[in-house]
């Protein structure tokens, strides 16, 4: 296999905003796939909150970054070569990979894909790892009743899109908060929410005690911040706090206190902090339960997209600083099952 | 009936920490009980942190003692009167009455003690509401496993004792924090905890870390302050926190800030604010569950005994200050079942 490999390695830490600078794209002759692994070219990168832990120089639930290795990332790739049984070149896979236009992987490690199913991009958002925690954190802890108010911050994310959403497919009352009023109206229009919340609002705990007249129930964490202040007031006893993700700080290398733990024995609430690699079942179990309604356009979500692996570091700051209207996507590579832009549904 | 029943009112919400002016004592004759009533003296008044949050006018999970009123708590007491089938005079009975001589109470809502069980004064502590509150805790949250190091704060405590004890019969490491070389012996010695960290230590932090070289799995919360925030640095993968109480800062009208809850996603922490009262069925459980561990001597605990009334408010500025040793309790009138002193075990 000839041919080079383009890859975005980490080269300094970066100091609040991830940059550029902070990434090297470096080019390396394509390697040989040996037993078992599988050669793919990245079509879709998933650019996630998450990875701005990964940047840190300090041990979290995974190891962090090194100076000079390939940034990780999950992504959507095409095999161009193979060497693991059941895998041949045109196979499109999914999998935990890198920053990087091929990936060499262990065959074990991935997915293969339907290339006549939902949309590849959707396997990196809506069916994938975010459209994944939203499911597991409904199911293992938010455990919405019907006529519950659930509140999910980040409304317009991947995550908070479908978490709302199986919220009122439970029969809840759902509220979102989002940044600007284009989000909040395809919160509300398109994804049916009852109410949401602009948290740039002059009085966002004002504006969010409106839209939640009966109290909050269930609250799916993604910012934490100011929007986390102000829900915590509002939540009623037994009610449930699912720790997905707390974006708003994490450019922040000391993050700022929290809350006072009082209102949680006042109100008997359950928290609990979520990670998706905890219930690695749950993928599959997600896939086959909301492939239908992805395909039958019950279940909605959105991308943005930015062409070019060398734009990686610029869709992960906006990301961190809500400048991403859903999923956002890096396209590394042509997409063989779409014929134009980014699919929308 | 006659006679005179003191009680204590709530003449004025203390500042800080309670006073014994901020209660007034008010003499009314003794009131007659009527159809499902019975008329008791107070033999033993419980006191216990959460009252503090009763003298703040705000709401919390039970409406504030008003100014006038009289300040509530559980007592033990002997019928002098009843208009109640199956109540007579010279049965003993615990109930959620007040600070008072003598209490009419709705029979219903008492339970009669064997007069020849254990000290009457336990059904106030090691069996009443702290034990339940502790056994509550750890079979509904804290679910220990064999081998799992665990933390319980006011470790020499009514509820601390009980909670570590029942972690050591489930073979966890338990580790005790507590407030001075007394209170850490006894917890190591009489109560079996396999260390003791000294919350007064020059380096808690650094205490509790070498007390705790697996980490902690589950920390049973119930001061806050500066032990919370030693305990969470500490808390392992999937760790369980029963957030209790908060001892440390009920005298202070604006509670400080609480933790940033980054730690509950990288930890995937469960944390779960419980309050004894909702599961009423606790306590029926425990009683027959720890009687016979409080007859054998294998379940230990230890009292503080105030006689009088009038020092009710003293003991409660005490609880608060962790002035206390064990139950903190107020002697009200003799203890038909005691010869002499406080009974230890």
């Amino acid at each position: 296999m000839s041919g080079m490999r383009k890859a975005l390695v980490l080269r300094r830490r970066p100091r609040g905003e991830p940059e550029r600078d902070d990434f090297q794209m470096v080019e390396t002759p394509l390697p040989e796939p040996q037993q078992g692994q599988v050669l793919t070219r990245t079509i879709w990168l998933s650019i996630d909150p998450y990875m701005r832990g990964r940047l840190y120089d300090r041990a979290s639930y995974a190891k962090p970054v090194q100076i000079g290795e390939v940034m990780t990332g999950e992504s959507v790739g095409e095999v161009i070569a193979s060497a693991a049984p059941g895998f041949v070149p045109g196979d499109v896979v999914v999998g935990s990979r890198g920053w990087e236009t091929h990936s060499l992987s262990d065959a074990r490690q991935l997915v293969k894909l339907d290339p006549h199913g939902p949309p590849l991009s959707t396997y990196l958002g809506v069916l994938g790892m975010p459209g994944v925690t939203a499911y597991s954190g409904m199911v293992d802890v938010g455990r919405v009743k019907q006529g519950e108010t659930v509140v999910v911050s980040a409304a317009s994310g991947p995550v908070g899109s479908v978490a709302g959403q199986l919220a009122k497919r439970a029969g809840a009352r759902v509220v979102g908060v989002a940044g600007g009023p284009e989000k909040c109206l395809w919160v509300q229009e398109t994804l049916g929410f009852d109410d949401c919340v602009d948290h740039r609002s002059m009085d966002l705990e004002a504006a969010l005690r409106a839209a939640c007249p009966n109290g909050i129930d269930v609250y799916f964490e993604n910012v934490g911040g100011a929007v986390q202040a102000a829900v915590i007031p509002l939540l009623n006893v037994f009610a449930r706090v699912i720790v997905c993700g707390l974006v708003a700080q994490y450019n922040d290398p000391k993050p700022p206190p929290g809350p006072n733990l009082g209102f949680m024995i006042v109100k008997r609430v359950l928290m609990q902090g979520i990670l998706v690699s905890d219930k690695p079942e749950r993928f599959a179990e997600w896939r086959a339960l909301a492939t239908p309604w992805v395909k039958d356009g019950s279940l909605h979500y959105r991308e943005t997209v930015i062409d070019g692996l060398e734009n990686a570091p610029e869709a992960l700051a906006l990301v961190l600083r809500g400048g991403n209207f859903g999923k956002m996507l890096v396209r590394v590579g042509p997409d063989p099952q779409a014929e134009g832009g980014p699919t929308t549904a």
